[in-house]
């Protein structure tokens, strides 16, 4: 009798956001890094990506793989997601090879549902979460034995960040040195639990796509500035060493320079791409300004500005300096949505801003999410895929 | 008899923008700066500084050196404006010991008078002109032999870039090597008749006065960025050599990249400074994208952004590709004051610009400078003084 059976998985996986980023591939086909990487894991109450992996003899073998992404038929054809199905197909024929009472998984056409429980549309690098839920949600239907950093492996061929998002807390992509990227994975430097009080202010400056995508961008900056080399061999390796000891004392001033450090200084190797790319903008610099206010204010560092390829400004704090920090966004723009009132508390103080930094702010931010340091993805019994295989309705 | 004269003399000196930056001193009392530049002289019909200096016996003692720019007195005991005094005192008592029949103008206080033709709130580096009138403007009253290149080095002490400003036409600031300075000066690469076509159109983007000054600025680089070194070690020396070539061969196209690059490298040294410099905002960026879009529909390069410490965009041209490059900017900001009828000759085409490139230009730029490549400091029987030593009404 033919096994008919859908076998499912479901998992949840979060995003993250490089303290010390990920710029530049010296092997774009593995996705082999130019420089190690750091981030902190946030929180999947606020932000995460929820897939759910199936497969069955009885999928119609001419439909092959595929994925619904935000209810969307998504291409798996590309040589990325091709290689992670390779990858963890392999895994499994070897268990089944190994063990011939399994099911054999590993021939049957996989079916994957997922969906982010933000909008896409805020400009969040989503690539990370979906690439993390993606591979562990097939590990987990195949029931692959491989730890997180193994699965990273394959996470980072999809998407570089991904391979971070399969662990929480505070995490480091070393970049390894071998040509065929076996150790170019990611490590867990700090649980969540080692410093859970990081929190993070995301404002949300444009959803208009952005103009130039990282793949291609980081291309262009390797091909073309005359700086990036001094960040790769220079900059970067000093950042690594010092945010892994902020991040191991839990030394937020120390933690807060070297993220701002680190993103100053990828932006300007993105400046120095000739032509030059631009993520950040007016509105951008307006948040830095006032995180500079704000810290100016506290006479001390208590908030971190960082960006990813795009606008957004993700400012990290701790949650004891919650008043000193986010009052003088709330009172700025108390009116967008996203604000939480249980992490508004004592937020009631505001720092003067600059006139010019104020109305950029309030005319550019167009919403607010706020979240923090979390744990990495997360088995779940919510499934997409319905027992007959039915994709499940939004 | 006591010698009562007022002995003037007047001089005009133009503004230079450079196309390889200088950003970075080595020896801030001196100003010797971390890296060589080079620089276009712009035609004085459009931006000049013109300055009367004069001396006299009746001058009275207890008001000292003085000077008046743009009928307002302005401070002449700084370190760096001494300086200059002092040095070009200096040359003249050597003369006066050497001949002395010579009259005694070392001895006697001078005064001094400048205005320039531009709106000093259009954000133009008027320093460089100021500083090269003011010392070739003494240097003719006191007869000095001294040749443009030895006034360099004086011009130097009182603004870094006003010792290009000595010359016209191609200048470069040959950074030196010894301690005291006296390899640190200017010289002439090229004439403004070796290229005489070239232009520069200015899209003055902000009046408003700028957030962070160059001298500041530049020693924050220099002091906290990570990526400063390798600009001034490895990226300006390959541009100075390519932009010499360019200029000798006349070849726009190489001029155009090393001017680009050089400003992207540039700015990205800023926003790479701790706490991070910004000069160029979104209408900066724009401009880009549209000197970008230009470029691209001519099918070669035609045009050439640089952009100095403030948001205003130069751009360079050659008077045949008027055509090419100036209809577009002048279908989008026609209504501004700035427009030369007689420079516009063909510049009837426009390229289409993407909607917000078109809008943030529309809205940010203030006003056009439409200006060429032109001579050093002119001698001029203009004064500003009058024979009987009192300053001329405005």
């Amino acid at each position: 009798m033919a096994d008919t059976k859908v076998y499912r998985a479901s998992t949840t996986a979060p995003v993250n956001i490089a303290v010390v980023k990920y710029w530049g591939k010296r092997d774009p086909k593995l996705n082999l890094p130019t420089n190690s990487s750091l981030s902190v894991t946030l929180s999947q109450a606020d932000l995460r990506t929820l897939t759910t992996a199936s497969c069955s003899a009885a999928y119609p073998a001419p439909e092959g793989d595929s994925l619904l992404l935000n209810g969307e038929p998504s291409d798996v054809s590309g040589a990325r997601t091709q290689a992670c199905f390779r990858e963890l197909r392999a895994r499994r024929a070897a268990l089944e090879a190994a063990d011939p009472s399994l099911p054999k998984l590993s021939t049957m056409p996989l079916r994957l549902v997922s969906e982010n429980n933000f909008p896409t549309a805020a400009g969040l690098a989503s690539s990370a979460a979906g690439f993390a839920a993606f591979v562990r949600a097939i590990a987990n239907l195949y029931e692959l034995p491989a730890s997180p950093s193994e699965l990273s492996l394959i996470a980072r061929q999809g998407s570089g960040s991904a391979c971070r998002s399969l662990f929480g807390g505070y995490v480091a992509w070393r970049m390894g040195s071998a040509p065929d990227g076996s150790d170019s994975r990611a490590d867990q430097v700090a649980p969540a639990s080692h410093w859970p009080e990081m929190r993070a202010l995301i404002l949300v400056a444009s959803a208009a796509k952005k103009g130039v995508s990282s793949t291609s961008g980081m291309q262009q900056t390797v091909a073309t500035s005359g700086l990036f080399r001094e960040r790769i061999t220079t900059v970067v390796p000093e950042n690594m060493d010092k945010m892994e000891k902020a991040i191991a004392a839990r030394d937020f001033a120390a933690f807060a320079e070297v993220t701002m450090r680190d993103s100053n200084s990828f932006h300007a190797t993105c400046a120095d791409t000739y032509p030059p790319i631009f993520y950040m903008n007016d509105v951008s610099r307006a948040a830095i300004r006032a995180v500079e206010a704000v810290n100016a204010a506290a006479g001390r560092t208590v908030a971190a500005y960082t960006f990813d390829a795009g606008p957004n400004a993700v400012i990290y704090y701790l949650e004891q300096d919650t008043a000193a920090v986010v009052g003088t966004f709330y009172h700025l723009l108390g009116g967008l949505d996203g604000w939480k009132a249980d992490s508004l508390k004592g937020a009631q103080s505001a720092v003067a801003l600059d006139e010019a930094v104020a109305g950029l702010l309030q005319n550019g931010v167009s919403r607010i999410i706020m979240t923090g340091v979390g744990e990495g993805p997360i088995k779940t019994d919510e499934y997409l895929v319905a027992e007959d295989g039915t994709p499940a309705k939004r």
